[in-house]
């Protein structure tokens, strides 16, 4: 059996405003990497198109540029946000290289792109990602994930009882 | 962060005949569990029902009750060999509990509740267990396994270009 301490692995946590992506996260930092890990930890946040928050709006073709640009910059905002609350949780991460990715796309796409663009061994993923209504629009990104990726995928699904941690 | 090596976890990996679930396991053992770990790992192999052989050969309300026999002791047999391969696997386990347990009915139903019922921490797999012609039958048990289960799911694939480690 290899030493799992020893190894240098790239993994990809797909992260998002939910508590299930933190959850995710949280639980591949207590169950997948070592103290003394020298992976790669790449944090990717994908903003979905404009188009589907303008859908979800109902009046989106009615938008201003304005609008359309403060909308574009609180995307960027929730992204950073996101980044820096998953970045936080890995500071205790002596050895291994954080690194926080922002995309823009279809989620399932992007994820699934990026997983073989980065060379990653292993995805991890919420199983509800990108919120209830997102969802209804994009389908489950994490089933469509498991399904594509050729790598292993980790899907970590938030306990009901649990307290978000994050 | 926690330290990997001092987790007692319950790591249930489903293995068949296939070699994706061996992959799986030999990930499992690579990634997940430490030498030093104290996790108890539990073997699950499903052995599907007989009405699933049955139509399969395509004529199976012809057979005498004596090919339903042998055909039981076969599958008993493919069982008991898989779970011994995937032992053998893990001899170099000095702390982790290994245990293998052998279950009738739908992989889909078995695996979520033999899940629930042992109160695993996280359940591994292949994502194509069951053969193609039975997963026609079945449906994709990773697919199922990884909506239905309330547990952290690996779905591990086999590399195409890897050859076989098992």
């Amino acid at each position: 059996m290899a030493d799992v301490a020893a190894k240098e692995r790239r993994i990809l946590v797909a992260v998002d405003e939910g508590d299930e992506s933190m959850h995710a996260l949280s639980w591949c930092l207590s169950n997948l990497i070592s103290e003394n890990s020298k992976d790669a930890l790449l944090l990717l946040y994908v903003k979905p198109p404009r188009a589907v928050y303008s859908t979800l709006d109902g009046t989106g073709y009615l938008f201003s540029s304005d609008i359309m640009a403060a909308m574009d910059r609180h995307g960027y905002d929730v992204a950073e946000s996101v980044l820096e609350k998953a970045k936080r949780m890995c500071k205790d991460l002596h050895d291994v290289k954080v690194e926080s990715i922002i995309e823009d796309g279809d989620p399932r796409d992007v994820i699934c792109q990026m997983t073989q663009r980065l060379g990653v061994d292993v995805l991890v993923m919420g199983s509800r990602g990108y919120g209830l209504i997102k969802r209804a629009f994009l389908g489950s990104v994490s089933n469509h994930c498991a399904q594509n990726v050729k790598c292993p995928v980790l899907i970590v699904k938030k306990p009901k009882s649990t307290v978000a941690n994050n």
